[in-house]
């Protein structure tokens, strides 16, 4: 199952300078560990703004859940989820 | 897997009466096979407004879609799809 | 009479993270309650945020008002209350 | 139990003349009885548009749904409800 | 002439608690005299929020501004005013 | 006391030519007689909109709307109205 | 360079049944050569909807406009282009 | 003086296919006149959109909305404009 | 050329009581100098905000944006210009 | 390839006075460069609000996102992007 997932992160921008760097080096790295479990497809960055868009797959809304409060900015950030269906297309 | 959705019928009284009868009809017997199938758990009215709001329960996101486009209404109606997460408390 | 009440618990991220553990505690203790005298009947997590959203049963606006204000978090959360009617077709 | 309950009629006058005409009628007449049932307490007209705005009164949100459906504007009109709860201060 | 007034309050819960605790009560006593004098004629709380919406009456929208003006809370609350004109049916 | 009017007239324009051009006639009509009276003391166009934006003056809100409702384009307009306070550096 | 593509559909159900299925035919004609092009990578259908959201890739601007504009759907449809960069963590 | 300007043409094909394509014409043929005049200095397409954006300029507001009315789909467009100023480091 | 003016002042009463009382003294003097140059034309305050609204003149938009920028508030205010184009009936 | 982007510095304001003029002497000289490498092609303020509006000119979007992270406001600023393809008529 896919999601189409909005990570708006500006807040952290709020926090010191050497917080910010530190949680953004968490981040990156939790990321990448998402994107090699395959639960993030592919995201790229709105421009302009400290916010990432992305497709996210994972085997239903829970599962999907616990990765996104596993992003070390979780508590910081804007994050919205749009469910995807299968468009009858591309099947 | 639950989701949270919102019907808006409002366009549906732009249809002629007879039509909106015949239409309405045909709706609340595809909803009584979707209770009966267990996939419209509960629902309600939004006082004064042609609108019902429900908890609906499917496989995944492709089977609640199967079932949304299987309502008479459906070109007719706006809906929304909320996703659900299992809360820790309820587990 | 039953509620949508939706509670975006998002502020209480902005309090020093003791604070927060200590009121999420104090939260969860008082949810339990609501869910043992049948006020709040069912709720869920929006994926990726500090938000939950639940059906609650009280007599009246008044009751459900009161078990809302005795919520620890009520002064740091936004809280979005709509009623809800009967449905014909659930009578 | 109070609501404060807004009524927007601009649909209304979409009708032919004579329809709308007989409509409004029918609306106050009912509006009327409703008043005289004391389930609308006061309305006002907000200034400019076609929409009222009142405090009605029911023992509880079937009711209001009830008396709201009985209005011959209800399939025209765009209504919101907004429950309503005691102050501390007023009893 | 009649207003309809929402007050709120939310700010007021940034305030150290036993700040707030003296504002909210200024508040009342300020609350009650306006009751007295007739310039509240009916207020509630709206389920779930510091905010409270009530009707008001002034000889015009000066006199409003005034006791809006003098509430304690005025420089905390967000509010706003909807002028109300008498609906045909009510005179 | 004095208002701020913004009458937005685009419905107008889905009239017939010929009926559109007869009511904006109709409507002039009646805003000379409302600015002789005194009751509409300056207008202006939005740049780019059927919209006009206007100070207008009246002894209450009844007798504003009552001045709002004589305008031949009342049940085509979108019209938002905003009491003003005086200010007291205009004192 | 990729862009994430919004068509919102829903205008062509106000279309007689006939000519909404000819359309949406050659509407899916049109969509299967985008696909073989390389233009549209993947799209999904937002639940409840007639809307579908896909990522689309195109050289430049205009030739992501030109892609659009060939859309049989054009004139009905509501399309939103958001422009994506590429994330420092997918490089 | 500049302005931004962003003319929303969707209505336009509303109109049955014959009379729109002429409205069209019409319209490029007053917009290359206003090009000609230096009214219009620079304007783009909204991707995916019936929606041109452009940067105009005229002496004043009065003379900007003399060259929006005389656009052919003025009753039909949504047109609105934005003021600018120079910055001080373009002077 | 005239424009409306919406200056919203909340931000000022987030600084300290001193800090705020000077500043609108200062606000003040400078709105006395814009009122005695033409520049304000007329002002009112909206009922229960600490916002005004205003009729101002200016030559064109830069001499506009030099009145704006030089009030005390400029930094802590919200301000809103709305371009005025004359009416044909007020010429 | 153009956008329009918009750049809202209000949160620089925020900053100590120093930090704030320090920040913006940066964030000229930044703006100087790029206008001096053609990639801000013009720009204006929006009046009465610490915001420019200009149009930007990137060989592509990842070219664009690289320019507006270079900006010294860059985690202070609300940056918008809006994409622009040619108009058929200036071609």
């Amino acid at each position: 199952m896919e999601f189409l997932v909005r990570v708006d992160g500006a807040d952290v921008y709020d926090l010191p300078d050497d917080e910010a760097t530190a949680l953004i080096e968490k981040e990156r790295e939790r990321g990448r560990e998402l994107m090699e479990d395959g639960i993030i497809q592919d995201f790229w960055r709105i421009p302009g703004k400290p916010v990432n868009i992305g497709i996210w797959s994972a085997s239903d809304v829970d599962a999907l859940e616990e990765a996104l409060t596993s992003l070390p900015v979780w508590s910081y950030a804007d994050i919205d989820v749009t469910p995807l269906a299968s468009h009858p297309m591309t099947e």
